[in-house]
């Protein structure tokens, strides 16, 4: 990773993903939707552009990124889906295709998806598949979108199956995040993506999660601790990118919280009761908890870790999900099917303290019933 | 390329795709599907096997390869669907996918077409998109199959907007060519897939045009003749895709009477009245009659050509098909529209003589309409 910051303003930071011949720029700060058309078409120069976007974010923020690409000479056509999860499905898939086809978007022009995770995932994956393949900007609107999922070029929709189950890799050519983007983003969205920011402090850098037990008022507020932390949120995930960039070794890591945190969506039924940022903040406080219980690392840390996702308002117990969800048993199958579970062995993210997590590949199925068992115990 | 025997039946060729870490085999010969277990077996031990196939060919042949499958050690799943151009569709694709995911196969399993360019193409596209990728090994059926679209790794379906339009670039880890197998296929489906073997002597290999004009009753017969013509052809796309992966360059060489032979396919509707390679030797008759009418190549060769393809039973020219085809503006539109056509100039596969052909990008659409026109007064 490094920090270029040449014909950038000052208030713009530069990413740059290190993936050889498909190495691209992320570009964080406020405003970047207004200067949307110039960084493209300094790319790709006369090239149409369809924009997926959907509905919530398209009345927000699409009048300023059409207005900026035409400025700038490109051709944008609009595909607006339905906001919500359930855009990322075949039906809607086959949708955007057809409409990307009828604007006429070929090898030499662009897909931007202007939206959060789910514009991100679906309309990634049209690019990916369209012609077999066009190039693809990502311009993050949610907070979990800048930091997570428009990094790394996973794409996909979900299936009866299971979440993203269909899709391919595809690396975008361009990331635009624009941190003011994020002031229309619902602060249950906003909290919901910061716990995968305090996600990277607890994986690897600490000194990240002591800055953020600082500073996250301001990151909340917006300003240059906003930018900050979404840079290096975004440094951290692109670095294990780009080693790891099919996803079979330490690329992992980024799971932490997400095993336990799956279970806890899947038991909740992927509804609106429980986001999936708060459910990785639940699952991030059980793994250090259960690190901690395992010995390995301080009670201190693990009670450090929900200490601060309280403090930002984030959930960190099952008791503080509302409703029903399923018993100790539940849960445990919930874990099992979970993709992250290969051949039997139980992979979990473990930590040896804040900052110290690694891949704990043969984690004992009763030890984590009794942990879970004890968690429905404790107030 | 190599050809390489070793611990292979005699009458087995063995060509290597040299596509560095993405390297693999094709191998080619008769009784081949009776062997697909071991072949897997040797890549994937114990994999779970989702074989894709359509009624046509699962009734011929699927019996065949399950049980070789499970005589390896192999967990074989099914999945059939409709024999014809029509199951490249979404809905069918979803079909497929979630037919697969039913069937539970995981990153180290194994998805298998068995059957025509169609089932290969759409059971490659789902094997691509499945979890981000799957392995997938190609059986091809079809003699258009085994000589072309299960080399190259295009995989894909069609839209409203076109063929081939949606999909991924999927290198298979192994083709399986039973030359056999071919013996079940309508003699007019090997005929029109003859017209691509025809394809690969006009393009680069005039001593391999030369060979089958004197061979082509022993390539329909069955026998050595047959593996060699398929040998050759596979050989020669094998090394077009080893140069050009993601067709940008010297690729479209394949294009040998597409540009053509699309226009008419699509003036006839995509219909059985005119099967794909039918149009293709249509239009390479075409292309080599329009290369010497602008002095490229000699007439012999023109008329040599479409003595060949006309002697195995193929039409060369457009008052052969059975039906009504738009007129020579009618054309002349269906080609502006094919996707080889980009921005303006009409870019052609023409040819200085047998085997010498090229590409030719400034092709003047006056004298090409001149042409046409001239075609349709001829007799
Ligand atoms: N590809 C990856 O690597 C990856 C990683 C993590 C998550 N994901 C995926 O991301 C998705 C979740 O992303 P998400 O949390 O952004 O959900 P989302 O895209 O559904 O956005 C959440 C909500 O916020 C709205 N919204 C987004 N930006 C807004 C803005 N600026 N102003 C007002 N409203 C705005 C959306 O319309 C939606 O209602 C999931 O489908 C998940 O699978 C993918
Ligand atoms: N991916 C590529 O690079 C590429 C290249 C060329 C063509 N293609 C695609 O290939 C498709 C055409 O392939 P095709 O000509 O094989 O068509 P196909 O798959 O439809 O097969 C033709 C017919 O023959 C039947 N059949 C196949 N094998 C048989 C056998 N052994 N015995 C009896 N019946 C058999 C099929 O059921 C079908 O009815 C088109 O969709 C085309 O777009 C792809
Ligand atoms: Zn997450
Ligand atoms: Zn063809």
């Amino acid at each position: 990773m490094s920090h270029v910051a040449e014909e950038l303003r000052a208030d713009i930071t530069r990413l740059n993903v290190g993936l050889g011949e498909r190495a691209y720029d992320i570009l964080i700060g406020p405003g970047l939707f207004h200067e949307a058309g110039e960084r493209i078409a300094r790319l790709r120069p006369g090239a149409r552009v369809g924009i997926v976007t959907d509905r919530h974010v398209a009345e927000r923020h699409l009048a300023t990124v059409e207005a900026a690409l035409r400025a700038a000479g490109l051709t944008p056509t609009p595909v607006i889906v339905e906001p919500g999860e359930k855009s990322k499905c075949f039906r809607v898939f086959e949708e955007v295709v057809d409409a990307l086809l009828a604007a006429r978007i070929e090898r030499r022009d662009v897909v931007l998806a202007l939206g959060g995770g789910v514009v991100g995932d679906l309309a990634g994956f049209a690019a990916a598949a369209l012609r077999r393949g066009v190039d693809f900007v990502q311009a993050p609107t949610s907070l979990l979108a800048q930091v997570d999922s428009s990094v790394g070029g996973k794409t996909g929709i979900n299936s009866r199956h299971g979440k993203n189950l269909v899709g391919a890799f595809h690396q975008p050519i361009l990331v635009l995040a624009d941190s003011a983007a994020l002031d229309t983003l619902p602060l249950r969205e906003f909290r919901s993506g910061y716990a995968e920011v305090a996600k990277y402090g607890l994986i690897d850098n600490a000194p990240f999660f002591a800055w953020l037990e600082r500073k996250w008022q301001e990151v909340f507020a917006g300003g240059p601790a906003r930018i900050e932390a979404i840079a290096t949120s975004c440094a951290s995930k692109a670095a294990v990118v780009a080693r790891d960039e099919k996803e079979t070794g330490d690329r992992a890591l980024l799971n932490l919280g997400h095993t336990f945190g799956h279970a806890l969506e899947a038991g909740a039924g992927f509804s609106q009761r429980l986001l999936h940022g708060e459910a990785v903040a639940v699952g991030m406080a059980q793994a250090f908890r259960f690190s901690a219980r395992q010995g390995l690392c301080s009670p201190e840390d693990a009670l450090r870790v929900a200490a601060h996702l309280k403090t930002v308002g984030l959930p960190t117990r099952i008791r503080d999900i509302p409703g029903d969800l399923p018993d100790t048993d539940g849960l445990m199958d919930l874990i099992a099917q979970d993709k992250k579970v290969s051949r039997g062995a139980l992979t979990f993210i473990l930590a040896r303290g804040i900052g110290r997590s690694f891949i704990a590949r043969d984690v004992d199925p009763a030890e984590l019933r009794a942990f879970l068992e004890a968690e429905r115990g404790a107030i």
